[in-house]
């Protein structure tokens, strides 16, 4: 593990799949990247750019080490990046045969495994009986289409191990991507997950008709909420105003392209949340990270009204208007 | 001053003072409005709309003892409502003959005084020789358009003295308005004057091509220096991440209609600092925040790169281009 040129893999094919490839490709001469879709492989191969996600980014395919079988790309790289939905993380990992007990497991995937509840560091430990120095995690803030487009962004890696996180740091850094190291692996991580939460709350809250005096309520009240929650998790001193908590809630509250926002946004306005997932074809994290971290909590005992009332209506069936009424009259 | 039903007087004719009448009006029988524009005080004599804010407002004409003479609505009132510019307050104010020794004084400001760069609030106390206990703040977030659509907001009042401003609070408070008070009545006055200049650098940002990614880490590295400045100003235990402190930078920072965000857009874009001021005839209020806290701050000494960069582009004329890049590098 202690290569002068690491190696990477990227495992994953969408957005935020391809921004991280395009980040990697600034500083590694060759990356391995594993998607499912062949189709999109072969494109990629042919035309240098992934047709699904991010499609205007252009690759030097000589760069890329292209396959769609996971444990070639494993096999290939000391760092494995994961940045595919918490959703298929599984099926993908049933796959896995290609031995990656001295490999560094990166989780880029910003949710928490529904089959088991856990956040993806967590569960490479459990699963796979990794040490906890083999784990790192990249967080925000950060939309996959600014990093498309080049514009400033600035990541956080957070690792156990110092070294790794450096080297991530490092590998992914350019003149458009400021990257600093932090060791609260647990705190970016359920930041990452909760704030897709209190995207879908914003959403939910826009779609009621609620505007934006409102919205800068619920942030405030979620960053509380939030900070509250990761310190039952793991007690340490951080500074929750950081750019890699509250600047990730914020990029994803106020996003208007979010899908959480958007899935919260449609219930809001009376979807149901089985019709809001089948319109948008998809499943939002934020789903999953909402009943995850309910019932987490339910052993935790944080203070948690906003994910408490996002959690009685996408589970219990309950009418958003009269949970966000109730709502606005805990928050402050 | 111990009325059970205390008297108000707004002094302003904009949208948010319009705003401030409105909630006072759905619990007070009458209250007065002093304006210096006699043709909007005759429009909303004979048509219940100011017709130059907050115009589709709806008023009981009954309820409004109208004034241009603004020593009549100081005389009405126990607790007088200051909701002009700034600019335009040491104007007003040598107007002022009426004795104002036993008023309570209410600052609905959020800026700074330009001629002795004092926040409303110490220029109360040291012109009027009024007692702390006689000062209260009324702070957001909140934007005046939603209160005119009744969307819900929050407001939070600060007084040294909680009978005031528990008395404020209760003429505010109304079906889409929830208030809350505070001691701490420099911090979220200081708040509402520095968040002003946040938004001109997030309009900045906009305007030389920054996006969403780094907007978050704007705000992010905003709220921590504030906290800073607002810290050396007056100590005391306060939750930055507040409604009242966060809320309100955010209110402010992530609002497109902002008038000190758009003059930073246009900065940002190229347009010279007069001829944006010109364009948009008028002065934003976080012009003059700009210079008022950074000289304030050679004194406090807190560390503030986002005000220092604003104020090389706005009084140094500095390139904000090259200004913004060596500010992202102090940023994290």
């Amino acid at each position: 593990m202690t290569h002068n040129k690491p190696k990477f893999a990227v495992i994953g094919g969408g957005s935020w799949a391809t921004a991280i490839a395009k980040m990697l490709c600034e500083n590694q001469e060759q990356i391995a990247w594993y998607m499912r879709n062949e189709v999109a492989l072969e494109e990629i191969r042919e035309n240098a750019h992934n047709p699904n996600y991010l499609s205007s980014v252009e690759f030097d395919v000589e760069q890329l080490f292209l396959t769609n079988n996971i444990n070639e790309a494993v096999e290939y790289a000391d760092f494995v990046i994961f940045a595919i939905p918490s959703a298929f993380l599984s099926r993908e990992l049933d796959k896995l045969t290609a031995d990656i007990s001295d490999k560094i497991v990166v989780s880029a995937v910003k949710g928490i495994i529904p089959e088991t509840g856990l956040i993806v560091g967590e569960h490479f430990c459990q699963t796979y009986q990794l040490d906890r120095e083999q784990i790192a995690v990249i967080a925000g803030p950060c939309h996959a289409e600014e990093v498309a487009l080049e514009r400033l962004s600035y990541l956080t890696i957070a690792s156990a191990s110092e070294t790794n996180a450096q080297q991530i740091a490092d590998c992914l850094k350019s003149h458009y991507i400021k990257v600093k190291t932090t060791d609260d692996v647990l705190g970016v991580e359920y930041t990452s997950m909760l704030k897709n939460i209190y995207a879908v709350a914003c959403g939910m809250a826009h779609g009621l008709g609620y505007g934006d005096n409102f919205q800068a309520v619920l942030m405030s009240n979620a960053i509380r909420e939030m900070k509250k929650f990761i310190k039952k998790v793991h007690k340490m001193k951080r500074t929750i105003t950081g750019s890699e908590y509250l600047g990730d809630l914020l990029v994803t509250g106020y996003s208007l392209f979010s899908r959480n926002r958007m899935f919260g946004n449609m219930v809001g306005k009376g979807y149901t949340v089985k019709s809001a997932q089948m319109e948008m074809n998809m499943v939002a994290e934020g789903y999953y990270a909402t009943k995850s971290a309910y019932l987490m909590n339910e052993k935790l005992g944080a203070k948690t009204p906003i994910i408490n009332a996002v959690y009685d209506i996408l589970y219990n069936n309950k009418e958003p208007k009269k949970v966000f009424k109730k709502l606005t009259d805990k928050l402050n």
